[in-house]
C-alpha cells in the first residue's frame, strides 16, 4: 500500500532541505575572532589566518556535499518509484550528512590529529555507503529505470567508487597523517577522467 | 472562503522545511571537544566517547522525526483539502517539532535524569498526539478521501499507535530509567510487524 | 521587463525557507541548563522553569510567526503576477522575519523589561506594517485579481487589523507592563470573530 | 549524458534553500546582551545600542544576498538547460553565499577594521563574480536563450555590474575606510538608474 502513496516530490524536497542545512550550517565553525573592537588590521589578520584549517575543512566539507547531492540528484532519475524500504534508507543517508557539520567542525580544529581524521573520513565513506546501497536495493527492488541499460550501469557504477575512494582515504590517513586527503584527491579525479571518456564514447543525446 | 485558498503545496513546503531545519539542528547538540589542538588521537577519541548519549539521543531523534515526517507524508495523501483549523493543528504540530532539538539536546546531556526522559518522551507524545488530532479533526470535517476506505482505515489506526506508545514510554520511564526506550522499542517493532502483516493480506496494488 | 521574469514559485519558495528557519532558530533561545550531569530531576526541572519567559516567548513568536505565513500565503493568492517593487518589499518583509529570533530571544530573556517589549511588538510591528504595505503597493499597481472583489477587500482589510494590532500593544506596553500582551490577545480574538462572522454571511463556495 | 539529467527545477530548490538559510544565519550575529534579568530598560537599550554596527552588517548582508537572489532568479529564466560545469560553478557560488554569517559577523563586530572590511567586500566580490562567470560560460557552452537577444544581452551587462561594483569598494576601502560603503551604494544606484532607462526605452510586453 505504501509503495505508490510516497511520492519522490516530496523526498527530494526534505533532501534538499537537510542538504542546503548541513551545507549552510558548515559556516558555524567559522568563528569571529575574539578580540577587542580596536584590534589592528593585520593583528585580524593574523587571528583568522590561525583558522586555515577550519577554512579548509569549510571548503572541502562543502564541495563533497555538493558532490553527493549531484550524484543523489542524479540517481534520483533512475528510480522509477519509492518504496518504504527506500525512504528509510534515504532517511540513514541524510542523517549522516546532518552529522556533516560536527565531522567538519572536529577536523577544522584538529586537522592533522588522526583520531579527527578518522572520523571525518569515516563519516564522507558512511554517507558514501548508504547512497550505494540505497541503489543496490532499489536494483535487488527493481525500481530502476533500465530504459538504458547503459547510463543506469554506468550510475552504479559511479556510485561504488565513492565508497572505494574513501575506504582508501580511510586507509590512507591510518598510515600518514595527510594521506586521506591524497587518497581522496586522486580517486575524484579518476573518478572525473572516467565520466569524461565514457562521455566521449557515447552516442550524442539530442 | 479560506477553505479553498490553502493549497496544500504550501502547506507541506514549510512542513519540509521546518522538518528538515529540526533535524539538521539537532547536530549542534553535539560539541567539538574544547581540548588544545596538539591533543593526542586517543584523548580527543576518549573525550569524544564522552559524548555518547548525545550521540544516541541524536540518532533516536533524528530517525523519530523521519518516522513522523514519513507519516505525515502519507497522512497528507489522505487529505483532499485544506480548512483553516487543519493548518493551525499544524502550526502546533510542527511547534512540537521545532523545539525537539532542545529537548534531544536535554537528552543528550542528562541521559539518566528522569525529569529529562520525561521531557523528551512528553515533547515526541504532544508531536505524535497532534499528528493523531489532526487526522480526527480531519475526518470529523470530511476532508479524508475515502476512496479506498481500507486503506484510510489503516493510516488512522497507525497515526493513533504513536500517541499510545509514547504514552506507554512516558509511564515507563516513570518507574524504570530505561524502561521509556525499551516500551518506545517495543511498540514501533509491533508497528512495523503489524505493517507487514496488514500488507500481506492486501490485495496487490499495480 | 523584468515583470514578467519573475515566477510566484520561486519567491514563495524563499519565503516558505525562511520562515521555515526563522521559525525553527527560535528554539536555539531555549538553552540546555548548564549543570553536571549527576543533577538531581528535581533540581533540572525547577532549572528549565526558570526559562518559563523563554518557552513564553518561543511559542509566542513562533504561533505569530505562523500567523503570517498563513495570511502572505493567502494574499498571495490574489496577486496576479510579481513585480520587481513587490519582491523588493517581500525581501524587506522577510528580513523583519529573519530578525525575529533575535527579539524573541531578548523577550524570552527579558520578558518584563519595557525596552525589551517595545523592540519586541516593534519588529511584529514592522513584519505585519510591511505585509500590509505589500498589499496597498499591489492595489496600487494593479497586481491583485479582482475576480471575487468581496473577498479581496476582506483580504485587504484583515491584513491592515495587524498593523492597527500591533501598534495598540507597542502603545499598551508604553503604560503597562504586560499591556501589550493583553492588547495584541485582544486584537487576534476580535481578527478570529470577525472572520468567523464575515465567513457566515458569505454565499457558499463549491 | 549528464547535461540532460539535471533538472533546474533541483538546482533551484538548493539554491532557494541555501539563500534562505545563510539569509536567516545572520541574524545569530545579533546577540542578546548579556545582562542580569533585572536591568533597567536604559541601560538594555544602551547595551543593544552598542550592537548597531552588527544591526547595520546584518541589514546589508540581508538585502544584498537578497539582490543576489534576484538576479540569479532572473538569470536562470534566460537559461534553457543545465549542464555539469554549471552545476559546478553554481555550487562554488552558493559555497559564497554559505560564507556570508561569518564574513557578515567579522565586518558586524569589526566594521571599522580595515582587514574586516577587505573580507567582506571580497566575499561579495567573489559571489558576484561567480554569477558573472556562471553566465560566461552558459554564453560559451550555447546554453542561453537567446529569442530576445536584446533582454539576454541586457541581463549579461548588468550581471557585470556587480563584481565591477565590488572590485570599486574594494579598492575604495583600501584607501577610505568607509569608501567601499559609498562605493558599493554608488555603483547600485547607478545599476538602478539604468534599469529604469532601459525598461522606458524598451517596447511594451504583453
Amino acid at each position: 500500500m505504501h509503495s505508490i502513496l510516497l511520492s519522490k516530490g516530496r523526498m527530494e524536497a526534505l533532501t534538499d532541505g537537510i542538504f542546503a542545512i548541513a551545507m549552510t550550517l558548515l559556516v558555524l565553525e567559522l568563528k569571529v575572532p575574539d578580540l577587542p573592537k580596536s584590534v589592528s588590521a593585520s593583528e585580524l589578520l593574523h587571528k583568522i589566518g590561525e583558522q586555515t584549517p577550519a577554512f579548509f575543512s569549510f571548503m572541502m566539507s562543502f564541495l563533497y556535499c555538493g558532490l553527493l547531492w549531484v550524484f543523489h540528484h542524479l540517481a534520483m532519475h533512475f528510480i522509477r518509484h519509492l518504496q518504504i524500504a527506500l525512504v528509510w534508507m534515504n532517511l540513514l543517508f541524510l542523517m549522516s550528512i546532518a552529522v556533516m557539520p560536527f565531522s567538519c567542525g572536529l577536523l577544522g580544529h584538529f586537522l592533522h590529529n588522526r583520531a579527527a581524521q578518522e572520523i571525518y573520513f569515516g563519516n564522507m565513506f558512511a554517507a558514501a555507503s548508504l547512497m550505494a546501497l540505497q541503489w543496490l536495493v532499489a536494483k535487488k527492488k527493481k525500481l530502476i529505470n533500465e530504459d538504458d541499460p547503459r547510463a543506469s550501469r554506468a550510475m552504479g557504477q559511479q556510485l561504488m567508487v565513492f565508497p572505494l575512494g574513501l575506504g582508501a582515504a580511510m586507509l590512507a590517513s591510518y598510515f600518514n597523517p595527510l594521506g586521506g586527503f591524497y587518497a581522496l584527491t586522486f580517486v575524484l579525479l579518476g573518478l572525473r577522467m572516467w565520466q569524461r571518456i565514457s562521455h566521449r564514447n557515447q552516442p550524442t543525446n539530442p
